[in-house]
């Protein structure tokens, strides 16, 4: 029943926008007027947000002033803190946990889009942090106001103070991919608030599309190859076996870009930085190492096509090395998404109009309707 | 800022389905087949949900199993309950409070697309009746099974058995609505379930769209006018002063049919025949004489424009007969929509790709970074 028509809208134009410009041909990713390589391993993450919402860089003072604001609204509503006990009683996936608890902040004071916007960005380490602890049956980590962003999510997930290469590492991953074209989550989040709807069901809406296996960018199984293998001289080995298996080889290749996608340069040389002071210096060693090998066994095997090595392989090297859990890695990227998605959510409310596409029927018509049923009620 | 690309995508075909066809200008809608007029004041919910679901209705025995399962699914997670009394206790509007629940309803157990479909079918009408008691002071019902859909969602609501006449009454107006094309909230539950994301995401991002005051079809304020109006001597009058004022009449026209939405007169024709027997007969008098007023200035004074009485003004007219309040309106239509939703969640997962559009970039490109923070993070 697939139709040319039930495209998936590739190469449809739903939006104009300021944030952010990915040209998959050319192999460039621009960040509301910067290369991604030339903000995301300089930049704050609250430096970025003030970027997106705004469209430009915070002076001094907007800096301190973001960020203190932010930093005020880490708690989280009374009711949102029990769901998420329940939510990790009954073992749920810490993307569900997120969803369902984001979905209740309205419970806090009713608030404006940009003020909604801030909260959401806030809230994010909170959740994600207070599941994860109690998932591990830790009791939640009350907000501090003390800390960057950056530096509360590691907080939230580690429970105490971490270095500086931890908060750049985690900086430049969370910079990297705050924001990108109109990927599903973000599309969907622009479409629910074209409604004029309200920027906490807008995100909640994005988070369930980034919970989708298709949805690209989440960095899950992209490391699984890696710790399967083991030691180097098993790599050619699976990865033959793998392809001979008709397997896709996780970490490889990219839907949209054709060149190079410049995120994974970025966080290459980020992943290089940081395991050359910390995190297991064989596990980098070994990833590199399989990567080295499958992009040469993909050069052979399948010459015509550009199988780079992609962002999701590289953001599970870097997380791994900043002892992120694998269970957080899809939640660690909405923590830099949402940002993304807040902001299209300020810049639909602004520009945009509602959303409403037209759908082709290819059923019958005119039927005459008899019911089974005993009466009509 | 506005672009003519920032549309939002009228005329863009972005999905192939046999779910329903809205012809604008004929002044027609299709339901999987059947008229709106056939089949509307006719059929039980359940035939229409298995209608929407498998494509054609259901012998007496799928009806009859088809009712049992989805009275079998009424019952909400004990958290789902809790989270509902903290929405009333914060006097939440009954939408938010129905995005939340929904959205927490991933901790019953994890099911298939299609259990989902029919956990969210059936938990509409306890959610949104537990809801409405607490903010009235009164403790939630017992879910029963010995209710159809439409009995038991009047049961939730009034907390007593109903007539036949109020249960007719409510079934046309879900059979109604159930379904319209690819409006805003349809859509976006094909969005984010085209990741294969699952139905309770995609439904909680339908509500959170469906409740944005641009999402049509919400019969909100439609009666307001008639009450603002009072009685029938001063309908002109008031009329007049809000066509002079610049004001749109609530209750008349539509985005998308051009000629008259047969949805208006399926609905007009059962409050006539409600009102015929019960409910306040003053009121439907005094609100189709509004009605006549209303077309025949809107006649005089805007004679190239087709405005017709809307589908929202007989909605309206129609629940507030059946005593439904207003501020429920908006969950009632939701208790219709949602078998539309979970048809399209279905159809999506079987025919359907990832949907991602583009966006066109307006914004700089080149810019060099320079941080205002004393530090990188």
């Amino acid at each position: 029943m697939r139709t040319e028509k039930q495209s998936g809208l590739e190469g449809v134009v739903a939006a104009s926008t300021r944030l952010s410009r990915v040209d998959g041909e050319a192999g460039q990713l621009i960040l509301a007027g910067y290369a991604v390589e030339e903000i995301a391993p300089r930049a704050r993450f609250e430096e970025m947000v003030h970027l997106l919402w705004y469209g430009r860089l915070p002076d001094a003072g907007e800096l301190k002033k973001l960020t203190a604001d932010l930093s005020s609204r880490r708690g989280l509503p009374v009711p949102t803190l029990a769901l998420l006990r329940e939510a990790a009683q009954n073992s749920l996936p810490a993307m569900d946990a997120l969803r369902m608890a984001v979905g209740t902040l309205r419970l806090g004071r009713p608030e404006s889009p940009e003020e909604d916007a801030r909260t959401l960005i806030a809230s994010f380490p909170t959740i994600v942090g207070a599941f994860w602890r109690l998932r591990n049956s830790l009791e939640p980590l009350q907000p501090r106001r003390d800390l960057t962003h950056v530096e509360y999510c590691l907080y939230q997930i580690f429970g105490g103070e971490v270095g500086k290469q931890r908060a750049r590492g985690l900086a430049t991953y969370l910079n990297t991919v705050c924001d990108h074209g109109l990927n599903a989550s973000t599309f969907a989040a622009r479409v629910i608030v074209s409604t004029h709807s309200d920027l906490i069901s807008a995100v909640t809406g994005a988070i369930g599309a980034l919970k989708g296996p298709l949805h690209g960018g989440a960095p899950g199984p992209a490391l699984d190859m890696v710790f399967e293998i083991g030691t180097p001289e098993r790599a050619e080995e699976v990865i033959l076996s793998k392809l001979a298996r008709g397997e896709r080889l996780m970490g490889f290749g990219h839907r949209i870009y054709r060149a190079r996608d410049p995120r994974a340069d970025v966080l290459a040389a980020e992943a290089e930085r940081f395991y050359a002071t910390a995190g297991d210096r064989d596990l980098y060693a070994l990833a590199r190492g399989v990567e080295r090998v499958a992009l040469r066994v993909l050069a052979e095997r399948k010459p015509g096509r550009r199988l780079d090595t992609n962002v999701e392989f590289y953001t599970a090297l870097l997380l791994h090395g900043l002892g992120i859990p694998k269970e957080l890695f899809t939640s660690t990227f909405a923590i830099a998404r949402v940002a993304g998605w807040t902001a299209h959510c300020l810049e639909q409310l602004r520009d945009g109009r509602l959303i409403r596409p037209e759908s082709e029927y290819i059923g019958p018509v005119g039927l005459r309707f008899e019911s089974s049923a005993a009466g009509p009620n």
